[in-house]
């Protein structure tokens, strides 16, 4: 009963009214595991035990609700409710995501639903948007500001010109972030999230190790401005695409243009934009996190389970081989920085790198600066990532070029 | 096999693999009924009839598509194809808005199910993330985009300072508006959606009789400009909030504050937000309109009956008896503009009549003008809008007012 558990079991009792006018049914809760009790949570006469095992082998309970997180003992409790006959909510994006398909073919087995719509963008309905509503389309893309922590920090950078390091503490104050913020400002919860949205998306297995994962924490502020000054926002995206050769599958900052109605989308906010063959693009904005949102997804999940409404989880009754495309394969557009020595000739050798590696120039830039070094901003056009991570070795080679090249990639999000 | 029939086979025979992948099933269409062919929908050997009630009682069909528009024949054929135990999907929001109860009833007499997705805002899965995705929730209020061809319009006067009629003869031209663009302008097809989504969100009957309707031809390039100087955009919106005393239903222009997500939702797209008691507000975001967007949520609506999931049409297995506010109840703020002779006194004749109506001014302004007769702009704080009719009519009555003053209503959106 940590803070999605006391919302859940607060949305249940609040709303109970409206669900068993929704559903012709009453949602009870039978029973509640914890190892310890909460205080904010007044559970009235509810039957509590400490043995989270409990719930997955009582015989009155037809709904495992599972909010621990983590992988265990989240798995073992998850597969024990599914050998006991029992349906499964969980808001655990990691368990699904890492062993999702192990859990998803248990559940087949015995003929009980998984069902997870909380652990994606919080209280927005997306798991069942691109499942069902948008069934009838092969989705092309999706990209999605699907970590909240992340979407604040770089809300602040950009509104209030502030450092990430600064911002990230202010996060960790307001309880927006962890004290080890690795899962999100690192990428690995979007990660997470993205998975799960590209097998939704796609008919693919589960392959988290596949996805690229690149977090935020070396944006800086110079590069915040600088997208800001071309005309574009970074933000944190989580993309999957679908490509003759694979499908893409990437966490990483990206610059977007500004009038997209994605890079609008400010601080703790989620939002995912699908691109369907059919319906174009589309997008869904809510919440991504906190107690009563993510509530209002797992007792959703709960409701379909009540109305009988069961889909196969990923909503795909056989699933596609396509492979994960390799990073290196990935195509996109770059933004590129770096020091220079101000003298004439460099970025005559920068240039004709990136031309010999078959890189088009959309833009250049040398910026003013007060030092022997200035900062070049180049724009490029889409390139395969290989011959990028070439040409940017390359240029690192130049004895007048300093230190690494900051590479942000550059999406254009319009189909 | 109109514009939508034609999108929509053409999505059942173009994404038929990718449907059966979803499914495990294959979806075939088993007859067509027309009355005239359309060359640009090449159905190869589907057999064709020009008979429309042949659909509803051919044996071998287990679910009718009803893509007529209009009240009749298609209420007809669709309560025949209920009496004949076929599932119906529709996308015909006049036909669910004014007749949905009684389909509705009929429908859960023979055990089939309405299905109406393409019905509101065309691609958007709106009517199943109100439905299912935010079934947890006791909906506090909605506010929608769902009229292309309004919002197209009211685009094109904001970005191009063009007037109504002008946007209006190009969006007839572009296909974007009927030639008697009645329903469109005035209301009444926005009127239709919000009808069926304020049912959806608050489980009363369907009252499209109850719904204020006011259209967008009255809305001045000078309304447009002056919203924008204030920090706000003029959006076509239908809105449906509960309050203690019933169900607010209106459709309106409406001042919204620019910085809203809702606010950049442009051109013909359509977007809906809808603000739950545990979620928050949630923005659902894509096309209203066209061949393949409604098509997609018409094969979606299919793919729900070939997946066995079926829920009451209206999400609710018992209805509210709420009733629907009357006009004159509602409290919002308004916009009020006027022509003043330019006299000392006017204005303090005009905030008299505000004052002693109980209504608080927000912000006032009388613009500069080469003329004796001057604007004056009034932003005011929420009031009923029955007193707000009351003092109008006094204003009206000032010999120094000449002329109607234009009253635009203004929501904050903010929760």
């Amino acid at each position: 009963m940590g803070t999605v558990g006391s919302g859940t079991f607060n949305v249940l009792q609040g709303n109970g009214a409206e669900i068993t006018r929704r559903t012709g049914a009453e949602v009870k809760v039978a029973q509640v595991a914890q190892r310890r009790a909460n205080p904010a949570c007044d559970m009235g006469t509810t039957a509590i035990t400490d043995d989270i095992f409990a719930v997955a082998t009582n015989p009155e309970i037809d709904v495992v609700v599972e909010l621990i997180g983590g992988y265990e003992p989240a798995k073992e409790l998850v597969l024990t409710a599914i050998r006991n006959g029992k349906h499964v909510v969980t808001a655990n994006k990691a368990l699904i995501a890492v062993h999702g398909n192990e859990i998803f073919a248990e559940a087949a087995k015995h003929k009980v639903t998984v069902a997870y719509e909380a652990a994606v963008a919080g209280g927005i309905p997306i798991i069942k948007s691109v499942r069902e509503g948008l069934a009838a389309n092969q989705v092309n893309w999706l990209a999605g500001i699907i970590n909240g922590t992340g979407n604040f920090i770089l809300t602040e950078m950009r509104d209030k010109g502030r450092d990430f390091a600064d911002v990230l503490k202010e996060a960790q104050e307001l309880g927006y972030a962890e004290a080890d913020p690795t899962f999100d400002v690192e990428g690995i919860d979007a990660a997470h999230k993205l998975t799960i949205l590209s097998s939704l998306a796609f008919g693919i297995p589960l392959q988290f190790d596949a996805c690229f994962t690149e977090g935020i924490s070396k944006v800086s502020q110079e590069d915040v401005a600088n997208a800001e000054a071309l005309g574009y926002r970074i933000k944190h995206l989580g993309i999957s695409r679908r490509t003759d050769k694979g499908v893409e599958l990437r966490v990483h900052p990206t610059l977007i243009p500004e009038k997209r109605l994605i890079a609008n989308v400010h601080g703790v906010m989620n939002a995912v934009l699908v691109d369907g063959d059919a319906v174009g693009p589309t997008m869904y904005y809510g919440a991504g996190a906190g107690a009563e949102p993510t509530a209002s997804a797992v007792v959703a999940d709960i409701v379909d389970v009540v109305r009988g409404l069961q889909v196969s989880p990923l909503g795909y009754e056989s699933m596609s081989d396509m492979p994960v495309l390799p990073m290196e394969d990935v195509e996109t557009a770059y933004y590129l920085r770096m020091m220079v020595t101000e003298k004439p000739g460099v970025l005559a050798k920068v240039t004709k790198i990136l031309g010999d590696g078959g890189i088009s120039i959309e833009a250049i830039q040398q910026q003013e600066h007060h030092s022997a070094q200035v900062p070049v901003i180049i724009l490029t056009q889409t390139v395969r990532e290989g011959q990028m991570n070439a040409a940017i070795a390359a240029i690192e080679d130049l004895v007048e070029v300093s230190g690494q090249v900051t590479r942000i990639r550059v999406e254009n999000l319009d189909g």
